[in-house]
């Protein structure tokens, strides 16, 4: 037995881009040869990138996949290297018993694939261990194209210590692979992840790899993916954990990273201090930076254009744009209706000039009063109430998306979770836009990341960027003349729990009642959330940061006789 | 033994609504004690309707839906019922080994149930058989919420006569619990299923029926759902069928029906003349009437309001709209552009004359006009190019939208399925709606649809709803001078081949070119289609007719880097 020492490379491949994503590993795996090391792990499906999704279905798709599987293992010698790829079930050795002949039944071919472990050394693959537990649930649909693995694998030897190596959902269950590897005599339990980002769960994370490992001697190695794919942020975070559950090493959180460990005989763990964790609100404020950077960039975007309404949604969504793809990249459009405030655009002007972004001032006047008469012919009177609230909302979702495709800059919509719950958003107006950076951050989150940004520029010795009175004036869409939200919806330190309650626990209106909530306001919320379902279906994606996020994380019906 | 006589009840139960799809079932019920049925047989999961989606992450749901099989039992006496229902994994005698403990990982805790045939008689519930295969493909998302059955369950004891129950899928394996059921003695097969349309679907379902009886003289019951739920349509046709395959009644497709059979002692089945079996074309017109009909009632909407252009698209949406709902209650509005042609507006008189709909004239010029100087100011010039095009699109959909919000009449959308597929069309323009009847049309499809619905007012004695000149004219958004569909497309007779191959059947550029179409078309096309999913992701939902339509059917990630 020797020390050995481990690569642990936190790739940001990109879905689908073979090319790209062969080229990112090869590099991680030149550095980690260069640094001598004996293993370099990489996170679940790094060839294709989390989630491939339906790119599964596509048979030349996986058969270019598995060929750069090959070409890897073609470079490898000594050097152990553990990355995810998927292959054909009949390769990774599975039964297909029970499996569906799909074209009797008119259907789309199933896929039979295997989610694995492949490792790779001396110029081939010498094992693939296929995921057992394949989740199919919350944001997964593993088992729509997965076969589930059917054992554990072998250990791998390498200088004499035992290597264990388990997929993802493989290492949460408590019977399972994890812990059958130590009963074989797994020293290094390499765990390949594609965990994405959810407030608290970097410490569920290393709290289930300290309960796998038990009370014995087993070394951790988790990677993770890092990175935005349209709803999902990876948050990286990959780390090693010693055999008495102390982390070690941690990689960096929202980047792309390669940590170096050196286990030795006795499975002491050596590396650099470990990146602290990170803090609940900065976690969450960096998941949308990287979200909207990476939704931007990967789809081949430069430039973002925000609508500034002068309130705190807008004031927080242009503020992670700059810091996503700078201040000079970002430009805001202030919008004023008939029914604006002043101070909706000293705000605005205000907030542009602390970040540094171009700020342009449109009026909507023109059009709003060319519709008066365009509607006025066939509904026999000019528009009132909500029908002229949603015309200039959607009048400004016209000019911006104008704007948008004379310049090729994305649209990032400012809609918060609590109005695409409830619906207090118009479709085609304020929810028009490429990507909806907070559409699962409830209001009263918005005001909570406003401050905590404020308060990182105040210690970094900078300028707050959002100034004071868009966090201290009332919420109004200023749609019709001194409007206020708590006109048409409850309080939002009230409505927030609620909705928690009814989405994210999915529990029902009575449930809800019986927790101490206002029966009526409990009544009127669900019904909103119930009858929105059509608004949201047509809302751009957005970066996933709660328990539960609109999209396929929440999958209702629109067509719904439920009442409860 | 005797005779028994059955009732095959095909309801069509609304998503969600236990308490109106509770009073169909005992009002079928009613129907059939008072035709001295023996049986009666209600499709799957009829109490919650399906697919009741998330709603089955509700406990409170899931327990309202169980209390509610609990009361139907109650009713019964002699009769025996059968019907689909959900209910927990345990109460079905599942074991729950290896479900996770979801709380652990801090995603939404998964449901544990069973979707399961109940057998209703003398007062209680006589057994739940779980059904075994759980579809996962497709549009389908079963395993998501249930854990699937272990055994078939026991025969049925009728007067002395066997009688067998699977559950949808499970007849689809040829080794599967149907082919179990008749070794012990199955006389009668019953098959409760919720199987949506799609093209050829029914003689599929009748090919797999015949082939599972094989040689052996079991009568085989299949009944099925009927109804439009979201993007599916469920098409009923349920269908008994004797010993021999031949199917001796079949219950009405489209429309709910409740058919009785009497099968004497040596298993002959005596039944009314069966209905015959649909055309093509003519059911796939139907699903798309009774789709767009159960849409818009199902969610309380009494009346549409279509963007007429002239063009072929548009004419059939507001024949089929009328179709469905009665043409008092379909409002047509023309909206020409500087550039629209004259034919464009005569054509348009004279489909809405002969369809006897109201059809409105606002023309755009004021909006564009205020338009071109509002974003004259943020441009330095007036739009030009896509933008203007855009532009004409998005203030048509602002007016349909202004009218629909102060009449509350749904906007019908009339994009088909080609211009879906390469992203012709304009996000918040014509794409602006609350149903998009032809999404999964492609374009040489709907000419024929058209053909097939003139033919059909020709045969009843009735003039052709669509005018020549519509049919005859070649396509154009007329967003430019002279513009043609074809100066951006290839021809539609090229591009819809292209299209299904690349998305019905998953076929990768290569492949296609392989199989000799052209290999620049095939690049462009394959590209359009991959770089329009962003619009897509944002487009109401619409009848399934294909075998891959958008939606939940095709979940291809936006932010996607393959090209092949």
């Amino acid at each position: 037995m020797a020390e050995i020492k481990v690569a642990v490379a936190q790739l940001n491949p990109t879905v689908g881009d073979l090319v790209g994503n062969r080229a990112a590993i090869v590099e991680a795996m030149a550095q980690a040869k260069h640094a001598n090391c004996d293993l370099i792990v990489f996170p679940e499906l790094v060839i294709t990138g989390y989630p491939p999704e339906d790119l599964l279905n596509k048979e030349g798709f996986v058969a270019q996949a598995a060929s750069v599987l090959d070409e890897i293992a073609a470079m490898t010698s000594e050097m152990c290297v553990i990355l995810g790829a998927v292959v054909s079930a009949d390769r990774a050795g599975l039964s297909l018993a029970g499996a569906r002949d799909a074209r009797e039944s008119g259907m789309a071919k199933p896929a039979a694939l295997a989610n694995v472990a492949a490792v790779l050394r001396h110029g081939r693959v010498e094992q693939l261990i296929a995921k057992q537990l394949l989740p199919n649930y919350a944001v997964f649909d593993e088992q729509r194209w997965f076969v589930p693995g059917e054992d554990h694998g072998s250990l791998i030897d390498l200088k004499g210590h035992h290597v264990g190596v388990v997929v993802c959902e493989d290492l949460w269950s408590a019977d399972g692979p994890a812990k059958q590897l130590q009963a074989l005599g797994a020293e290094v339990m390499v765990s390949i992840n594609a965990s994405p980002f959810a407030r608290g769960q970097q410490q569920r994370r290393e709290d289930i790899a300290r309960a796998r490992l038990g009370q014995g001697s087993c070394v951790m190695v988790y990677v993770n993916q890092v990175g935005g794919q349209d709803e999902l942020v990876f948050d990286g975070g990959s780390f090693v954990m010693d055999g008495t559950g102390i982390v070690t090493a941690r990689a960096k959180l929202f980047e792309p990273d390669l940590v170096t460990v050196v286990i030795d005989d006795d499975l002491a763990v050596e590396a650099d201090e470990a990146i602290e964790a990170m803090g609940d609100l900065a976690s969450i404020y960096q998941a949308l930076v990287l979200g909207t950077r990476d939704y931007m960039t990967k789809n081949g975007f430069r430039d973002a254009l925000v609508g500034l309404s002068g309130g705190v949604d807008s004031a927080i969504v242009s503020v992670i744009a700059a810091d996503a793809i700078g201040a000079d990249h970002v430009r805001c459009i202030a919008m004023p209706s008939r029914y604006s405030s002043d101070h909706s655009l000293s705000d605005a002007q205000e907030l542009a000039t602390r970040l540094g972004v171009i700020l342009e001032t449109i009026g909507i006047e023109p059009a709003h009063t060319a519709y008066e008469s365009m509607l006025g012919s066939a509904l026999g009177q000019a528009p009132t109430g909500l029908t002229e609230e949603n015309l200039q909302s959607r009048l400004r979702g016209v000019l911006l998306m104008g704007i948008s495709n004379a310049t090729g800059a994305m649209v990032l919509t400012t809609g918060n979770k609590s109005e695409m719950a409830t619906g207090y958003s118009t479709l085609y107006g304020d929810s028009a836009g490429g990507y909806a950076v907070i559409k699962d951050v409830p209001k009263t989150l918005v005001y909570e990341l406003c401050h905590y940004r404020n308060q990182l520029a105040i210690a970094r010795g900078e300028r707050a960027p959002i100034p004071e009175n868009i966090l201290t004036k009332a919420p109004s869409a200023e749609l019709r003349p001194d409007q206020r939200d708590e006109d048409s919806l409850p309080a939002y330190e009230i409505l927030d729990p609620i909705l928690a309650g009814y989405i994210e626990e999915d529990l029902t209106a009575e449930e809800l009642i019986a927790q101490g909530h206002d029966p009526q306001i409990v009544a009127r919320v669900c019904r909103l959330v119930d009858i929105a379902e059509y608004k949201r279906r047509q809302m751009p994606p957005g970066p996933r940061i709660t328990a539960k996020a609109f999209g396929k994380d929440r999958r209702m019906p629109i067509t719904n006789g439920f009442r409860g």
